[in-house]
This record gives C-alpha cells, sequence and structure tokens, in this order.
C-alpha cells in the first residue's frame, strides 16, 4: 500500500508584541509556497531551492538530535513532555530548561487563514484533562495552560481540496530561543496520524514533527534547516524512507540518497532569488528510482558526448502502433466483429458521459459549423445537379447520416460532412448524365448501391489494415491540405463579398447629387424578356421598380451608382475579420493570468460562441443588409419534380445499373480513403483516446448511409477531417490541478456519442430555427470556418512535432528555436529535409485538387504513401522515429530484441545495485557533521 | 587587474570509423552550450546543471590527479610529455603506458565548425621542430607525427564576437580508453597561456587544461566530470582561484567554496532534463564574495518568516533621489548656471550620437505624432480664436520652438507641443476680449511678456526645486490622465468619422433605383443665398450642381441618399485599427523567435513606419476619398489682416499692459506644471539617462519661447508628455548580448538633440511636403495616436511597479499574479488601496478637466501632491517606499544613520570572517574523497 501524501506545514517562532507564537511561514504540498513578508500573502508555488549547506546541516541535526520513532502520541503536550524528558535522560538537556522549552512548543499557533478559528489549548486541555496533567505548578506551567489552540475542525476551504483525501500532516517547527545555548533537535513520527489541535492548518492529522530550537543570532540558518527538512518530507522516496524508517540510520541514508540525487545549479549562473516555477511534469518516484539504483541512468540535462546510448533509446519514441484495432484477422467479417465488441461495453458510458457543460459549446461550435457547411455545400451541389440536390437535401442528409453515424459508429467523434471529391464527382457525373440522356438520379442510386456493396467486402475482408503505413507524414500533408482547403474557402467566400456588393471608390461625398440609378423603359422590347409582352409597358411607373423588377421587365438601368453597393462589403470584413480574431483571443484568453482558473476555462469553451454573439449583435446594431445564413423553411424536395424516393428501375437501359460498378469503384476508394484518413486522424494518440476506435464499423456504416441517402436522393457523406479535429478539440479534458503549482495535464477527450447526435438532431430541425438562425450574417459564419482552418492547422496543442511547427523552423535562427524533442536528437538539415519534402507533396497535391483531377485525390493520398515508402532510402530509421514514425515491420524487431537484452540487463543491474546501495548510503553520514564542523555554526 | 575571461571548451574521445578522434561536445562562456546528438547543432544557452556526485568526482580527482601549476608550455605534445613524465615519476602510471596516453591524447580534435580548417600538428612540429623533438622512434611515436592539429588562426566568426578580446581558454578533455585500468587525471595551469594548434575552436589562447582519461565503461561518469570542471573553469570566483592557486589545496578550497554556495533543486521537484534557460540576471562575482564571507546574508529564495531583516534591508528600493540637479542653491539663478555647467559638456556628443539607424524611425515617429498635434491643435485654436492662430501658426510655431528648445534646452528629449489647457485659455481669453473690444493679439503678447518676465523670477529664485516632491504617485497620475485623454480623443476623433459620413443603414441593394439626392432650385430665393441675387437662377443647371454648390445658390437638397456617405465612415475605421494593430503587433515581433534579432529589432523599431506605409497602400489601393492629412502649403497668416509680427502698443487702453500681469500668472503656474511634470517623467531614473537634466534651463527656455511666440502671433508650447516618451521610447538602447545565453540589458536612451532638431526642421518644411503627406488619410494617424496613448500608458518594459499593472492585479487571482517585488514586501490589500486613491484622484481629474475647470489643471496637480502627502498618514513608509517613493525630509535621516551602522558591521564581520575561511574550506576536502570510496565507483 503506497503511504499516505504528506502536508508539511512549517512554522517559525515570533515574537508578536510581548507574546511570543508559532507562526505558519511556508507550506509543501508538493511544491513550496511561503508567506510574504507582509505576512498576508502566499507566494506562487515554486520549487524549493535549498542550500546544499543546509541539507548538510539538517543532516547533522538528525544525527545529533533526538529521533523518536513510532511515538504513541495523542496532544501536543504529551509529546513535548515525552521529548524533552528522553533528551534529558539522555544528558543534552539541563533539566532546568525543562519547563522553558516546553512553554515555548506549546505557543498558539497562528495560521495563514483570514479569521481567527482557533480556541485555546487549555480550554482542550480542561476539556480532555490531558494537557495540563504532568504540569508542575511552576511559573511556565500556568502560563503552559494559557496557551490558546484550536480544536474545532476547520472549515473546508479551498487549500484543503488541492490536498488528498488520505493525506497525513508534518510540522516543522523551528525558531530561536534566548535560553538555550546548543540547539534543541527532535524528529518524530507518531504512531498513530493524530490530530494535534491548532497545529496544522488545515484538518489533516499530524504524523511527523520536526522541531529545531536554538540560541539566538542564527534564524536564517534554522529557517534553512527547516525549509530543507519540509522539503525532504514531501520528497517521494524520502518520505516513504520516513515512514518506514526504523532506527535514525535510515532516516540519515534517506538524506544520502536524496543528496545523490540532488540538481546543482552554479552559483554564477543562477540567482537564488528567482522562484522556479513548477515544471510541467517532473520525474516520477519510480523512475527516479530505478535512476538512483542505475546511476549511469540519470542524465542531467546537459550531458555532454554521445557515447553512452543507453539513456536515449529510452527516450526515443514509441513505435507507430495502431493498436490490435487494424490487425488483419483473417477471419471473415473479423475485424467489424471485433470493433462491436469493443464498443459494446462502452455504448451506454457514452451517453451519459456526455453530460457536461463543455457539451453545450461543443455542439454550438460544431452545430454552426455543420449548418454553415450544409448550406455551403448545399448551395454548390444545387448548381452542380440543377438544384436534384440542393440546399435542403443537404441538410436532411447531413441530419440522418450525423445522426446514425454518431449513433452506431466505432468513433462517434468523427462528423461527418459533404466533402470536395464528392461535389466535383457529382458534377461530372450529372453533366454526363445530362449529355448521355441517362436518368441522373436514377444513375446515382445504382453507383451508390454498387458501392455500398464495395464497402461491405472492404469490411468483411479488414481492408482497413492497409491504413497502418499511414504515418504522421502522410496525416499531416493530409489534414495541412484540408486545412488549407478550408482557409482558403473562408478567405474566397469572404472577398467574394467584394464582387457582390462592388464599392463605388469614385463616390465624392460634395457629387452626391451626381449619384443615380434609374430604371429606363426599353423602348424596343428585348426579345427575351418575355413577361413584358404580357404587359402594357406604359402603364408601369418605372422609376418605382427595383431593381430585378426592372430587369425582369425589359428595363435598363442607367446611371453611376447602379453597379455599386455601399457599405455592405467592408461592413462584411469587418464582421469576418472580428468574428475570427475575437474567437483567437478569447481563445487564448485561458492562458492569461485574468480571473479564475474556471471563468477563463469557460470564455475559453464558449470563445467562438461569444464571438458569433458579438458580432450578430454589432451587426444588428449597424442594421445594414449583410447577406444572412437561411436556411430551407419548408420540408421538400428543392426541385419541385422530385420525390423524396428514388426508384431503382424503370428510367435507364438495364446495362447501366450493371456499368455504374466502373464510376462505382471509384466512388469507394474516395470514400474509403477520406474516411480512414480523417479516421486515422482522429484516433492518434496524442489525443489520449481510451475507448478505442472502430474503422470496420465506421465503414459499414458509411456503406450504409451511401445506400439509404441514394435512394432519398440525398449527398453522400464522409468523415470532414477539419470540423472533426475542432469537435475533439471543443471536448478536451485538462487535469484540475492537484497541488498548487503543479501543472494541469491533457488528460484526453470526452469521448461520447451525445454531442455529436445533437448537432445532427439540432440540423435536422433548423428548418424549424429559421426565425433564430436568420440574424447570423454570412461573414460571421466565414470567420467561424477561418478559425476552424487555422486551428486545426496549428494543431491541438499537444503536437509539438506538428508539420506546421515545423515550417516555423525555416524562419528561425537555431539559437531561437524552441527546444523540441526532436531537434535534440535529428540535425536540423535532415528536419528541414523532411519537412521540405513535406511542402512539395503538398503544393503538388493543392495543384491537382485545384484541377479536374481533384477527383483522383483518393489516389493521390496512396501517392503520399508511397513518398513516405521512399523517405526511408533517404532518411534514417533513427531519424524517422523522432519526426515521423516507423513503417510497420522496419527495424521493430530488432529494436524489440535490444529492447528485451536491455531489460534484463537493467534487472541484474539494479539487484546487485541494490543490494550495496544500503551499506554504501549509511556511511555517507560521516562528512555532513564535518562540514557542520568546519564552518563553525553548527547549528545541532 | 581582473583575470581574463575563460572560455572553455570540452572534448571526448569518439571512435570515428577506425581513427580515435577528440570531438568538441560542450563549449562555455558564461553559459552550457551543448552539442546536441545528431553533432550538428549547438543546444540553447543553458545553466549548467550539474550532479553533486559529478562534483564530488571532481574533487577526487583533483585531490589524486597531478596537478601543475604554471608549466612552461609552448605545445601539446610537450604539455603532455610533461605530464606523463611526472605521473611516471610519481609512480602513478607505469612507463610502459607513456606512449598509449600521448597518442590518445594528441589525437586530431574536431570542432563544431561547419568547414576543416584545420592543418595537421605534423606540419606544425616539422615547421618549428618542436613536436617532434622528444618522440621516441616507437610506433606511438610515427603515429604522433601524423596527427593533423591546425595552427592557422581560425576565420573571425560570429561566435567570436561573443568573447571578450582578452579572453582565454581552458580546455577539458575527457574520454574513455580500454589500457587504463585506474583513470588518469591531470589539471594544468600554463605560464603564459599559449594557442595550441587546434585545441581550441576560436583562436584564444589556452591556459588551463584538465585531462581525465578513464577504463572503459564510464563515459557518463567521465563527461559529468567534464562538465561539473567546465563549469567550475567559467565561474568568477573560482576561476579566479584558478589563476592565482599556488597548490593543490587551493583549488580543492575553491571547490569547496563554490559547493558552499551552490543552489540545489531537490530531484522530486525538477526534471534534470529540462534545459533551465539564463536569467535575466545573475548574482555578480563581488556580490557573492560578499555573501560567502557573510554567510546568513545569503538568501535562498524562499527564506521563510521574515525575523532577520538584514537582508531584506538590502533590497529595499533605494529612496527617491533627484540629485543636485533640485538642490537649492539660495544663489541668484545658481540652478540655471548649474544646469549650463552641467550640460555644456554633453554637446557636442549631443550631436555626433545622434547619427544612428534609430534616430531615423524615431524621426519619422515624431515627425508624424507632431505634425498631427499641430494640425489637430491648428484647427482646434483656429476655431477657437477665429483663425488669429490656425494652423499655419501651429506649424510654425511648433517648428520654431521645437527647434530651439531642443537646441539649447537642459532636457532636448523633451517635446515641445500645445496642449490642452493651453488651447482652453486662449479660447477664454479671445471671448473676453471680443466681448469686451480688447484687442486679443495685443493683450495675449502683453500676457506673453509678464509670463515670460514671471518664469525667469521663477528660474532666478530655483523654484523648480519644489517638483522634488513629486513622487511617481503624482508622476502616474498625470501622465496616465494625458495617456487617457490621448486614447479617449483618438476614440472620439476616429468615431467623428460615422457622424461625418453617415451610413445609410435601410439600404436595400436591390432598390437601388430608389436612391437619389437632386438639386432643386428655390422658387423663392432665400435671403441669405446672397450670391444667389447675382446669377440667372434659371441659368443654372441645377442637376449639374454639386451639394456645396447647390446650397450656395439656395438650392435644397432632396431625396433619400443626401444626407448618407458610402463606405467612408467604415473604411476610415478600418484604417484607424489596422494601423493601431498592425503597429502593436509590429512591435511585439521583437519578442518573437523569427529572424535575427536584427531584423527584429529593425521592424519592431520601424513598426509605425510600416504600419502607416502599408495602410496608406491599402487606402490608394481601395481608392476611397477618405479624409487626407492636408497641410497648408504657403507661408502665409491663416488670417489675411493679420501679420507675422503683434506690436506691444497702440490698440489697448495702458492699464491692460499692466493688469495682464494677472492672467499671465496663471499661465505661467500652468505652463510651470505642465512642463516640469513632464521633464521629471522624462527625466525618471529607469530611463538611466546620464547626461543630466536641466529643469531651471527648460523652465529659461520656455520662457524665452513664450515672449517670441508673443510677438510672432503663434500658439505657446510646453512639454507633452505622451510624445515625449513616445521620444524616449523610440531611443532606447539594449546591450547585444555578450556571452550566448545572457540576456540583453537596457542601457539607457540615445540623448542627443539631432533627432529633436529633426523632428521640428521637418515639421517647418512640411509646408513643402504636402504633396506626399496628402496621401496619408487622417484615420491612419488617429490609429497613430492611439497606439501613442496605449504605449504610454502601459509604460515602457522597464516600469514593472507601473499603475496600469497595479490595475490589472485586481483582475488577478493572486495566485496567478505575476512575481513583482513589491507583492514581496508589501500586502496586496495595501498595493490596492493605494491604487483605488490612484484610480478616484484620476477620476475627479478626469471630470474637472471635461468641464470649464480645466484651466485650473495646474492647480489639480498640486492637489495630487497634497493626496499624496496625506498618504503619508495612511501607509508605512515601508510600504510606500515598495509602491511608490518617499517624500523628501521624510525617514531620511534614520534610513542614513542605519545604513552607516549596517556598513561599519558589515566590515568587521567581513573582516573577521575572511581570516578564518582560508582555514575552513581547506579542511572540508575529505567528505569527497570518501563519497567517492563509498559509492564505489571512484574514477580517480
Amino acid at each position: 500500500m503506497p503511504n499516505p501524501t504528506l502536508f508539511t506545514e512549517m512554522d517559525t517562532l515570533q515574537q508578536d508584541g510581548d507574546e511570543l507564537e508559532w507562526k505558519e511561514s511556508a507550506r509543501w504540498v508538493k511544491f513550496e509556497e511561503k508567506v510574504e513578508d507582509g505576512g498576508e500573502r502566499w507566494s506562487k508555488p515554486h520549487v524549493s531551492t535549498l542550500s546544499l549547506h543546509s541539507l548538510f546541516e539538517l543532516r547533522t541535526c538528525l544525527q545529533t538530535g533526538t529521533v523518536v520513532l513510532d511515538l504513541e502520541g495523542y496532544s501536543l503536550p504529551q509529546i513535548v513532555d515525552e521529548i524533552i524528558e528522553r533528551q534529558i535522560d539522555e544528558g543534552m538537556l539541563s533539566p532546568d530548561l525543562r519547563e522553558k522549552i516546553s512553554f515555548v512548543l506549546l505557543r498558539k499557533h497562528r495560521h495563514q487563514t483570514k479569521k481567527p478559528i482557533h480556541r485555546s489549548l487549555a480550554d482542550m486541555g480542561k476539556a480532555s484533562g490531558g494537557g495540563a496533567r504532568e504540569c508542575p505548578s511552576a511559573l511556565w506551567s500556568r502560563m503552559a495552560i494559557g496557551i490558546p489552540i484550536h480544536i474545532i475542525v476547520l472549515p473546508m476551504n479551498k487549500f484543503m481540496k488541492k490536498i488528498p483525501r488520505d493525506a497525513e500532516a508534518s510540522n516543522v517547527l523551528v525558531g530561536e530561543v534566548d535560553f538555550l545555548d546548543k540547539p534543541f533537535v527532535a524528529f518524530v513520527r507518531l504512531a498513530q496520524a493524530t490530530t494535534l489541535g491548532g497545529l496544522t492548518e488545515v484538518p489533516v492529522p499530524t504524523r511527523f514533527l520536526f522541531i529545531l530550537l536554538g540560541p539566538t543570532g542564527k534564524a536564517k540558518s534554522y529557517n534553512q534547516i527547516g525549509r530543507a527538512i519540509a522539503t525532504l518530507m514531501v520528497d517521494d522516496l524520502f518520505s516513504d524512507v520516513a515512514y518506514k524508517a526504523r532506527d535514525r540510520e535510515d532516516l540519515i541514508a534517506g538524506i544520502d540518497e536524496f543528496l545523490d540525487e540532488v540538481i546543482v545549479l552554479p552559483p554564477g549562473e543562477w540567482d537564488p532569488k528567482i522562484r522556479i516555477e513548477p515544471p510541467k511534469k517532473v520525474p516520477t518516484a519510480d523512475k527516479r528510482k530505478s535512476v538512483y539504483s542505475l546511476n549511469e541512468l540519470g542524465q542531467p540535462n546537459g550531458t555532454a558526448g554521445g557515447s553512452g546510448g543507453h539513456a536515449e533509446d529510452e527516450e526515443m519514441p514509441v513505435a507507430h502502433e495502431l493498436g490490435e484495432e487494424l490487425a488483419h484477422t483473417g477471419r471473415f467479417c473479423g475485424g467489424l466483429f471485433l470493433d462491436i465488441k469493443r464498443k459494446l461495453p462502452w455504448f451506454p458510458s457514452d451517453f451519459y458521459e456526455g453530460f457536461h457543460i463543455q457539451s453545450i459549446s461543443a455542439v454550438l461550435f460544431i452545430y454552426l459549423g455543420c449548418i454553415t457547411n450544409a448550406i455551403t455545400f448545399g448551395g454548390l451541389l444545387g448548381d452542380a445537379t440543377d438544384n436534384y440536390q440542393g440546399v435542403m437535401e443537404s441538410f436532411l442528409g447531413t441530419a440522418l447520416s450525423g445522426t446514425v453515424f454518431c449513433m452506431f459508429s466505432g468513433q462517434p467523434l468523427i462528423i461527418l460532412s459533404s466533402t470536395g471529391p464528392i461535389l466535383i464527382f457529382e458534377k461530372l457525373l450529372f453533366e454526363f448524365s445530362k449529355n448521355n440522356g441517362i436518368d441522373y438520379m436514377e444513375l446515382r442510386l445504382w453507383i451508390g448501391i454498387h458501392s455500398c456493396i464495395q464497402c461491405f467486402l472492404l469490411v468483411a475482408t479488414d481492408a482497413s489494415y492497409i491504413i497502418k503505413y499511414m504515418t504522421r507524414f502522410t496525416e499531416e500533408g493530409f489534414s495541412s491540405l484540408i486545412s488549407f482547403i478550408f482557409i482558403s474557402d473562408a478567405i474566397k467566400k469572404m472577398m467574394g463579398s467584394f464582387k457582390y456588393y462592388p464599392i463605388n471608390t469614385d463616390f465624392k461625398p460634395d457629387y452626391v447629387t451626381a449619384y443615380k440609378c434609374e430604371c429606363l423603359p426599353c423602348l424596343s422590347p428585348s426579345p427575351y424578356s418575355s413577361t413584358s409582352k404580357t404587359l402594357n409597358i406604359t402603364d408601369l411607373d418605372w422609376s418605382q421598380l427595383s431593381k430585378k423588377e426592372c430587369v425582369k421587365y425589359g428595363g435598363s438601368l442607367v446611371g453611376n451608382t447602379c453597379k455599386y453597393v455601399p457599405d455592405l462589403a467592408l461592413m462584411s470584413f469587418i464582421l469576418f475579420f472580428g468574428t475570427y480574431s475575437m474567437t483567437v483571443s478569447l481563445k487564448k484568453f485561458k492562458f492569461s493570468r485574468y480571473f479564475p482558473t474556471k471563468l477563463r476555462k469557460l470564455i475559453s469553451d464558449f470563445s467562438i460562441f461569444m464571438a458569433i454573439m458579438t458580432f450578430v449583435g454589432l451587426d444588428r446594431l449597424i442594421g445594414l443588409k449583410t447577406p444572412k445564413l437561411i436556411v430551407p423553411t419548408e420540408f421538400k424536395p428543392t426541385r419541385p419534380d422530385r420525390g423524396w424516393i428514388v426508384l431503382p428501375f424503370g428510367k435507364n437501359p438495364w446495362w447501366v445499373y450493371l456499368a455504374s460498378f466502373v464510376p462505382a469503384l471509384l466512388v469507394t476508394i474516395l470514400i474509403f480513403m477520406d474516411q480512414q484518413i480523417s479516421a486515422v486522424i482522429v484516433n492518434r494518440k496524442e489525443n489520449k483516446l481510451r475507448k478505442g476506435c472502430g474503422y470496420h464499423l465506421d465503414l459499414f456504416w458509411v456503406g450504409v448511409l451511401m445506400a439509404v441517402c441514394s435512394f432519398l436522393g440525398l449527398p453522400w457523406y464522409v468523415a470532414a477531417t477539419v470540423i472533426s479535429i475542432a469537435h475533439i478539440d471543443s471536448l478536451k479534458m485538462e487535469s484540475e490541478s492537484s497541488a498548487p503549482g503543479e501543472q494541469p495535464q491533457f488528460l484526453g477527450v470526452r469521448e461520447q456519442r451525445l454531442t455529436g447526435i445533437l448537432v445532427f438532431v439540432l440540423t435536422g430541425v433548423s428548418i424549424f430555427l429559421a426565425p433564430i438562425l436568420q440574424f447570423i450574417p454570412m461573414p460571421v459564419l466565414y470567420g467561424v470556418f477561418l478559425y476552424m482552418g487555422v486551428a486545426s492547422l496549428s494543431g491541438i496543442q499537444v503536437y509539438t512535432f506538428s508539420f506546421w511547427e515545423r515550417i516555423k523552423l525555416y524562419m528561425m535562427p537555431s539559437k531561437y528555436q524552441p527546444d523540441f524533442p526532436f531537434l535534440r536528437h535529428v540535425p536540423l538539415r535532415r528536419v528541414h529535409l523532411f519537412t521540405l519534402v513535406q511542402i512539395i507533396c503538398l503544393t503538388v497535391l493543392w495543384v491537382l485538387k485545384s484541377t479536374v483531377l481533384a477527383i483522383l485525390f483518393p489516389v493521390m493520398i496512396l501517392g503520399l504513401l508511397v513518398v513516405r515508402k521512399m523517405l526511408d532510402m533517404v532518411f534514417s530509421q533513427h531519424d524517422l522515429a523522432w519526426i515521423d514514425d516507423i513503417l510497420p515491420g522496419k527495424d521493430k524487431k530488432d529494436k524489440k530484441k535490444k529492447g528485451d537484452k536491455d531489460d534484463t540487463k537493467k534487472k541484474d543491474k539494479k539487484k546487485g545495485r541494490a543490494d550495496d546501495s544500503k551499506d554504501k548510503v549509511r556511511n555517507v553520514k560521516i562528512y555532513c557533521h564535518q562540514l557542520a564542523d568546519l564552518e563553525q555554526k553548527k547549528p545541532c
């Protein structure tokens, strides 16, 4: 059983007016917090920087002072008596000092809390009849009775939350008194942790007590010794020693172990006044243990020379492991069944774990992303297919596919959406059908059916296993490309405003009278204005017609303002840029110093929502007619001549049903690659998902939805990388910091199905939300798009190796580059070369993507895999392990074998060391004593 | 004479293919730079974190190895031979190892440089006939001859710049060899620093040599020992010991001194793999010396408890010292003469020190600020005085006063400008004159003359000394107020765009045909349109008239667009906000990691210029008629009926000449306070000015200029706080970092007269610059104004105590607050209270300033002084010393007396300590040896 966590409080003896009292001066949960000089403030938690000196002095103190282990103590006065008796018995203390020391030690304790919440020890003494039991009737005794000390349990304060429930306290008391001529030292371990009245700031029972009283003039030195023992007490390994020590020697050995591990900063290179912020991560006790017993592995930062490679190997990044999800079972549907088996136990938790405030912001964020996407793609699809699939179909399809997928898929964090390649395919298909007199919807249905069957085949044969060849190289290439497309689309759409609402740059305010736009009747009706014929043109009041009506009735617009629209373009830009910048700033707010953590986290989580609200408000306030989000309000197909069900037979010749197998193959490859690579990105190990994934199950449902959507005449859907990453990003969990100063750790993602389902249900009912949604200007949503693209490009905080970070390195002189682990191990020019290859690949993909070849997109991803394979010839496996991953089958066996050998070696060594380490450390004690002697200020 | 700086290089023995070679693995100028694993990269400079262990091992090494001090060495082979002989003589080495060790030690050295620039040792040996002199004819000898080593001086590389000219090198060689069974250790100090061929990366002569060869299997341990000695060698105190050591014992004592000072990090709270960035400041060797000899003062960060107050006192901020500049001489014009005496010697350097690239950016920045100010105030003054003083006068006055002041004043960094209080005074004065039939210009001239005389009186009596009562409290109150006014003016002017160019928010793009604005003739000519009478109204083509003409000829504007101006307001906003944000971002760019420091500094220095250029470009690109900067182009008074000289007599009755004494008094107080408080802010000690200031001289010139401007009918000028701060900010100097990793320090300000003079000469010739200046949109300049206000509010980097920082504290939970020194010493609630008082004062001032009471502004500043005086009753002097300054005469004597006593005490102590420290440290050596023994891995 592990030992309880120790909370350490250090109190120093202070003169408060006439009275002596013990004043809390520092505390340690894991890091040190000091009471600042004013006495009203806790310092920030910081790493305790000690002087070597004080550690040696402490060592001497423990050698010469009283060490009582497993004392049966129930109250402070009794414990103090016990210690004093022992010292007197051993001749270390003159009996006439008994009273005085007891008096000092039982002085009131004043803690660093706001209100005085102590009752006096005397009260307790009276109540239990214990405190005053053995007190002689001297002056000292009477004073001792007056010692105030609290026994009521302190109100649970905020700080208590930072201390584990099972914690025990160690109390350090140091002070200088005028009646001693040599120090009085005691280290006590109680047999049972006991609440000793007001000794401790928090209601945690005391287990250890360290007392150091000494002659005046050395307060600083005593303080340092107190800090040293306090720091030791919160050290994982030393506290273990303290709990298990059988005698004084064990404690000394513990100090020596500690000393052997300490990190030393040269005095000329560091100012001891600087408080060192707690590091992001500290070595675990286990690791330190092994370091200690295998001293060669203890490798301080600057280890010069690389001759001894053991330690380096140890920190090598773990090989690319995709786990059993992608094993090739060789059985029919083996992978699918495993997926179901894996995911089924999590199914209930996938729902109840969704209830969290964070989910709300995630739903809002992703919902807005989804409907923007649905509207954009809906509009484009409508254009491409002559409204056979329009905005209405897009909404319905998104809602249906999304809900089903999030409900049953292997990875419900993935968000389905229309994607570019599919759009291009539909466009080509529609043109082909139109030109060849083939019914588009029926052809499409058959392609969907074939594709669905092909997906099932891929699922049944565990074909998804091939994606284990996708390393970070491929993932980054793909996701960067998609991010770039997102960013460029957002900017393009924004710039579109300047095209739709041209600005009249020649406008001169003074010549406002010269600007007009009139609708003049065309005297000779143009042949195409058919409607005008039916109306009596002369009946019209032409000047009252709007622009559209004017054109409709064949009028012509005459004037110098006709083609201009004032303000809208600039306003759109302000809304777009404002939304983006505000989201970025609010997201960053989490890392600012203002306001409590929780509020900041909330602001950061809801940054997008707040930015949207702000700029929707601004838009309303100014009241310009900026383009707004318009969702369909009626439930009917966009094209009036089509129904909700596409029938499979009747319109095309029979051979079309078979021939559609060929285009279906393209669609299948397209869907397979798009879907699975997004899934790989979502399932990256950096996301710390614990519920596993299900590539086969995902593909199965994508196939099913293909067929269903084809029958309903809805668009096809696959995983959307950028929105899925945004989904994960908005569901990230961080640990609440435990000990003060400990950095919160990324724990993983709130994996559940609820947010996804809600997003798509909301998408479905958007028809009814139209009255609310119509206030949202489109430029605001483009701003959100821009944010999504940029955020997914720069990656979530966890990926420090990312492509984007490496691109930045190009612009940094090497001395300013961040201390990335891979830079310590891979030469910069190799890193740059690798990045360059990625940039070239990306450029090629980008160029191809902009042409009609985009339909071969999935093949290009395969191309990326080939490029990566070729990189094996250019880069060493060592370098690739750091900047990419090692391909399966490469060097794995070798590595493993080596690892095994190392292991056994280590074990042997460990054993040998462990045997003699005991003896060794026991003897080191000699120095300290001498050091103290020599420096002629031995406090002990 | 101080010892030369030591550059330390550590080489480790490596197997390169078949050959052994010494490979550079780390180097130290002050901090450690390590060769990264790939061997192609220097790590960032970092604090060397050592293990205590390695220090003890090093100690043992020096105790047991060969220590040769003041060896007469001229070449590496000779030195190596010498060492080996000694070891053999002392029986520490078996003679048959002689050849092998010599062979290993003379292997080629490979440095961390790009190109191979070494010539072989053999060449050198042949040339000097030395290298091979004593070589026996054995196999080893022949090999030794083949050792390549360079003798040519390395080309001066960038790194050389970081090493002081007089530096010497210490070389550390460590490695493991298979033929030794116990380590071979040598520490050599050469009698003369000698360039030992290719031993060192840079052409620095070697003074020290540390060699450690040992049996295989302990490379890591040897490396650590090597790092330990290297770190010691660059330690200021130890290197001193190393240079002066008489024997081995001295070196050991040096290590012990070092050990006694080291800072220890507990292994459980720090990960040794983290490289610690060099701190901003390290304790100087002198300080450390005193710490060492007075151990009680060595106070690591967390000193718990405040009982020992000595050390605290030591770091107390120095009392508010304004220096001799403000002493009350008691002699007639005593202060003025002292000012002239002080400034005169600097006069030549005030010019030649202005030649620097930074000056260009400063001139551009301040010039733009000045002309914007001149135009704004010129316009306002013109309105207020019916164009008696208009934009032209404003330009001329600014140019004249500024040039004269910058040329002759005591503090040429101060920029003169029109200020708000003066503007209000002129307004009131003009109204008074008009209503009472008094000639304004003549009255103003007499007020100017009286005021000038009054200023001379103040100068002659050293009256400026009273401003020594202005502490940070007053300065901050004043400068914050001025900054707020700047910010609010900038925003107000920006928002004015929305008023001047109203947006038609009802515009519906489709109804473009419905929008027009027509000029219709008024059938009954209005009585005030006098011009229309002279024209035949019917002759006019009314529809061709511009807005202004239409109004002029009495037409009426009819239509729904007449009062709207499209796009300009939004465009102005984009320009305003864009200029501001871009300036802020570019300023911050200095702290980014991209691009080399110099380029970043350049970008940061020219940030305002670049932002202005960008947005001027954008404005040109879009081509909208945004309001532009229009400067006068003709040299003539704004009002045609006035000349350039105002005559003193003739227009007003005689008593006016005398009575103007009274308003002059108000002007004098106003000018005195405005001028001197700005001067105090400019002369703050944080700005590290070294050429002194001259309050009396400044006031003298302000008085002279008052009179001159009054005669010429130009506005009056005083010091402008915000622009002066911007001036200083743009002239800040930072040290080039010397050792790699050392942080650049703020050195001071480029104090000279050139930039100021140039700014005002440019202002004068702006009339000819009109063709260029007319491209600058006003909103861009308002953006610059906003930046100036915000920058002067948040203060220059140096002032970490600033008002603004303290306001931010209100919003920070205390645990996130930065570790400001004053927070360590003053309770937070006291800090908050102090800030609150400032906020209240500021609010009151702000409110008063917005009313006509603004003319009493100088009196309000006196009010601030009174408030500050009263704070002495609320706050302790200790608290005030930290968050403000102590008023003159307060507690000064006490402090001084105490300081004296402390000094003598310190000296005594120091002496006593110094005597016994020698003996003490000499004895500490015992431990290390034992430690090494016990841990059974003694490498020595």
